[in-house]
């Protein structure tokens, strides 16, 4: 890992909206002194940043997201786990552990008063995993498959971006759960990790293959859940093969967050009526105080092998957007991380 | 009414696929000799013709419907009430009342191995109840508010096609259930009515307001359910005003029942991810079994005077097709029925 001076911080800045997948030309890597917490703020010394689909509409103008945009000249910010170095917040000591919404830098600047902190455990047998499996992935698979997919034994189940961070455990979920999974990925290799390692039925490459078509043919009696991390024509090919009374749990919508356009619903909408569907939005900052209850099954499931879990791992906070960038161009398998500091 | 000659049975066939709302292209009235129903089938004089804007989908070649499409060149088919002259079912007498899938005509051939027919009470104070209230309108009303919309009291409910059949009777159940209720409807007429009549708080005329702009004058905190009886720009205007975790019922897609070539969902399609909304599709086929738990709920709304319903009832089979096109064109106030004789 390159090494920084320790005295200062280096940090991503929004110089610029990004156009497209274009993030070298809009964020830039800066230098400055190691941030000060404020009043109820906390330092923290990242050790790894989350790389995440969703913060792509954090880049973009629009005031109706999900939450508000960062302003162009901000710091860039995403989840990371770190180590309280200073803390001006009395729930929180230096020395501890976090999961917090922080910065792409070396140090962050938590604010628990403003967004979620949560102390975590320095002896989990891996710190990444609580970006992961233990983390919004984990849960937002969890609870997509289960809850808002409400998969049970013998239904059919399709996850999309089926090798990614959280398709790919959503899809070991529903497995676990009694259904038969097909997964839809970008490559042969991502096909072939899902249904030789993680034990999906079936796997379709969308770049080789027409979906509407394969689902079709695989799936005569349709689809009972879709697990959808994309939107767009993938979601139209499947909701021309969902079964009566299907459930599509709608976990991101990747293909259009950094759409500068209107960008037009499915053209199979109204298959919401025609077979009766329902389609569920949901996404992890609504189930951080499931936790307690979430990731004591997730890790019963890892420790006996039914879970498995990739990182792709960056090194350097130089190669953030390198990291970044994979999520949108399909380079990564698994959950894209950039490890900038160690315990 | 125009008289019919006893002897003849007059009916509507389907020439061609209509193009748009131009039914009267497409529709023609033939007379015939009285149908003769084969072994498991009844003979229905009709009585009243039910007018549902869905039946539009029948008259297009699309297979992924519903229900299959309707032949060039059959009878066309609705939803009836009307005595049983002759029965070849043995759960049927001559003489019974009964609400079933029928043909456009003064007399039906009913199925009741194929599809829906009821023995209905002859008691009742308003025989057209039937195809109202005490029918499938009044049980996706209840249902998509009560259960897919989920609508609780301090809800912001709007309901679009207010004044119609089916959205009339759901701002109305709505009220019951303590909910604000601002309905949307196509004409100043239609707005009074639903405000004066009906008790609905608020009404916005689509043709002369910007719905978007003014549900965010007057839904400041979100809307929690909306009902939806048409998509197309209006569940634009509402998705781009729900609240956080709202729920949408959708009843009906009037505006692409017609369409000839494919019709983009919703732009704002993304606002179920951002802000976690539920979209349910539904309608009345799934819910026979269930009107001996509605109807006498409904009953008694109706009873006492807290669910008003109207009749925009036109007579005789030959003015059927004007009776239909006023579902497109805006015409109706209340549910559309075509009496075509008497009990």
């Amino acid at each position: 890992m390159t090494q920084k001076t320790p005295e200062t911080n280096r940090y991503w800045v929004l110089s610029s909206r990004p156009s497209g997948d274009a993030f070298d030309r809009a964020l830039d890597l800066e230098e400055g002194p190691i941030p000060s917490p404020d009043d109820g703020e906390l330092r923290v010394r990242n050790l790894y940043l989350s790389m995440d689909a969703g913060t792509r509409m954090w880049m973009t103008p629009r005031m109706d997201s999900y939450q508000p945009p960062t302003p162009v000249g901000a710091k860039v910010e995403g989840m990371v786990i770190g180590v309280v170095e200073k803390s001006r917040h009395a729930g929180y000591r230096a020395g501890d552990l976090v999961r917090a919404y922080g910065q792409w830098a070396d140090y962050s600047i938590a604010r628990p008063l403003a967004s979620y902190v949560a102390v975590v455990d320095r002896d989990e047998s891996d710190l990444r995993d609580y970006l992961g499996l233990l983390g919004p992935n984990g849960w937002t698979a969890y609870l997509g498959a289960l809850e808002y997919g409400a998969c049970r034994a013998g239904d059919t189940f399709v996850v999309s971006a089926a090798a990614g961070a959280t398709g790919s455990a959503a899809g070991q979920i529903a497995k676990i759960a009694g259904c038969r999974v097909i997964g839809i990925a970008g490559s042969k290799e991502k096909c072939d990790w899902v249904t030789g390692k993680l034990g999906f039925d079936e796997a379709l490459n969308y770049k080789e293959t027409d979906v509407a078509d394969a689902l079709r043919d695989l799936c005569p009696d349709g689809v009972d859940v879709y697990f959808d991390n994309v939107a767009g024509p993938i979601l139209d090919a499947v909701l021309s093969n969902m079964a009566l009374f299907g459930r599509v749990a709608l976990s991101g919508l990747i293909t259009s967050y950094g759409a500068e356009e209107p960008v037009p619903g499915p053209y199979k909408f109204d298959m919401i009526l025609m077979r009766r569907l329902t389609i569920t939005g949901f996404f992890s900052p609504d189930f951080y105080r499931r936790e307690p209850e979430i990731n004591p099954r997730m890790r019963a499931w890892r420790d006996e092998g039914r879970l498995l879990y990739r990182f792709d791992e960056v090194e350097g906070v130089e190669n953030t957007v390198a990291a970044y960038s994979k999520l949108f161009n399909g380079g990564n398998t698994g959950k894209v991380v950039v490890r900038v500091g160690d315990l």
